[in-house]
């Protein structure tokens, strides 16, 4: 897609990426920094995508920022194959690690971990139904981590604050809102997010981890699923997704110029404080449901008053040049999920929208 | 690059694609099957990128063919990764599998797989310096299963025929010759292949598994790793490489229009024929020393009489359009990677310069 221009793509993930990006990555689909081949056909160990894989990992070290206490990985295998992975990687055969559910996502990677770690819940918000934070979590001084998940995209729930996890190294799956704000990494053991919402394409896996956790023994299992292998080779010990590297790199670079996270953060809250209020002000014709501190900026859900409408709420915003709007058929409902790459003038067309549906329809 | 025309790119991997399929990719980078957007920015759920995906399998299976005994999966990890996943999955704790040893490869499998099953050596060529296939392969019938690796991408060995291990599954790394020439898939339990060398971009890897394996318990491990799992799901268990998928969708579609494997296998038999003759031919000052019946069609590895001139080589080499020639730093010397996407017009060219070369400095 063009800058500022329909259709506007509201998919959860895989997501909208930058126009720009876009943009460059065809312009230079065949020519690649002047190889006359493609980024895709190069050697992941030849000078040219080691100097391009350095420059994103150092893009990404400015941007969040990350200290160098912490190493960083470009990884595949998607989010949920390292609910598992860091599980075998941070704890020892028959350790214990806390998990906090507040949503879809934090209870499946608490069950892909308990293969190979004794899970221990240290808060829930299931008995309200997901729409919030928990009340409380206890952290057992003696787990190996603590888990949670800053942002369900699928219920629409987000941590506006960070949990305490006192000496406990606390592990985050920020697959689906990392790079939407600034982030203290240092207070992190390990976060962890899939590519396919703030960052690129699927396929890739951004891993950040304190080197002190490199040095636990983990489980039995082959080199290959090693973070501190991993760690050793700059991400090499195996040839990396060198497409979603290169996209994740042109990414970075967007948001370097975008003005940062700081930037990003305020258009991102600019953007869903628009959205919500919309919605709020609807008169209950549109609604959510999900605690007012806890309301996701990234994954917007809410619900017609009348859910007989949605399939045509859904057949008109599609013909409005509004995409993907249809909520995850475990909630149902409607979901806008409005990462970076979503400019307020797309946040502005569904508002409109939205208001014009519900005149039409009130 | 664009058909028939330098650079001529002999990258091991990340290798060169086909020149069509690449400029397909690129013309509908931004708008992707009428949707306006890109195919990666789609979910992986939606009927479009379903559609593609299961164009894609059928194509694979109607080139192969893949008869419906056997699951077709489209995964991530890399082979690396699947030389451990393989093992979780074929074998129970405790149980044994037999490997075949026939270079880098081969024991980089066998020792990865190692940290999850009992491996024995079947037959290995180490003590020839792996310049031809073993002698013997004495399979176990208790094992789980037998693993080879059919082309040895820095040896540049590779089986004309393929072992016999009775009952015994039969498990290959086709990595480096998938889709390069006919492949009976009814006798093999698993073939496997990372996409980065006939198949399409890196972070995405084939699985093509009997069915019947599938049934095995294997090890404890989180659902992620278990092959059974993906193929309920049809590999959609959590995202997939969708851009990966999507380029591999492409190049079968390209393979079929070439004519299929028959005519993909006598185009690799001329290509490699041709670029050996070349090296036969020429009184010493280029050699191979692989076992005539053992020589890979796809990497055709060669030294300089006087390895003194191996960068004076190289410069010239990259100076006349040839790209990505040095060998492995395992081996040395040079090494042309001739894979599917390489026309017999790269081979030529290579031949003509070759022997300039060794005119002017011989």
């Amino acid at each position: 897609m063009s800058p500022s221009t329909p259709p506007w793509n509201f998919s959860a993930g895989p997501a909208a990426l930058p126009a720009e990006v876009l943009a460059q990555a065809q312009q230079e689909l065949t020519d690649w920094r002047g190889t006359g081949v493609s980024v895709m056909e190069v050697s992941h160990r030849g000078a040219d995508f080691m100097a391009m894989a350095e420059e994103a990992e150092q893009d990404l070290r400015a941007l969040l920022p990350v200290p160098a206490s912490h190493a960083v990985l470009f990884l595949q295998g998607g989010a949920t194959q390292h609910f598992a992975q860091l599980a075998m990687n941070l704890a020892a055969p028959g350790e214990r690690a806390d998990y906090v559910l507040t949503g879809h996502w934090s209870q499946k990677a608490a069950r892909e971990a308990g293969h190979h770690v004794r899970v221990r819940v240290a808060g829930s918000s299931e008995d309200r139904g997901f729409r919030g934070l928990p009340e409380r979590i206890e952290v057992d001084p003696q787990a190996s981590y603590l888990h949670f998940t800053p942002n369900e995209t699928i219920h629409g729930v987000e941590f506006h604050a960070w949990p305490d996890a006192g000496a406990v190294p606390l592990v985050a799956d920020m697959s689906s809102d990392i790079l939407s704000r600034p982030v203290d990494v240092a207070r992190f053991g390990m976060i962890y997010a899939g590519a396919q919402k703030n960052i690129g394409p699927s396929g890739l896996v951004l891993v950040i981890i304190d080197r002190e956790l490199l040095h636990r023994a983990g489980q039995p299992m082959a080199d290959i699923f090693r973070y501190a292998r991993h760690a050793e080779q700059q991400s090499m010990l195996n040839t990396p997704n060198t497409w979603g590297w290169y996209l994740a790199g042109l990414t970075f670079k967007w948001l370097l110029r975008q003005g940062g996270l700081d930037a990003m953060g305020e258009r991102n809250r600019a953007k869903a404080n628009a959205l919500y209020a919309a919605i709020d002000a609807s008169a209950g014709f549109y609604h959510n449901d999900i605690d007012t501190d806890a309301r996701s900026r990234m994954n917007v859900p809410f619900r017609l008053h009348d859910p007989s409408l949605d399939p045509l709420f859904l057949d008109e915003a599609t013909g409005a040049g509004l995409m993907a709007l249809k909520g995850h058929r475990a909630v149902g409902g409607m979901r806008a999920s409005i990462y970076n790459a979503m400019p307020m003038e797309g946040v502005q067309a569904l508002i409109a929208f939205m208001g014009d549906f519900a005149r039409r329809h009130g």
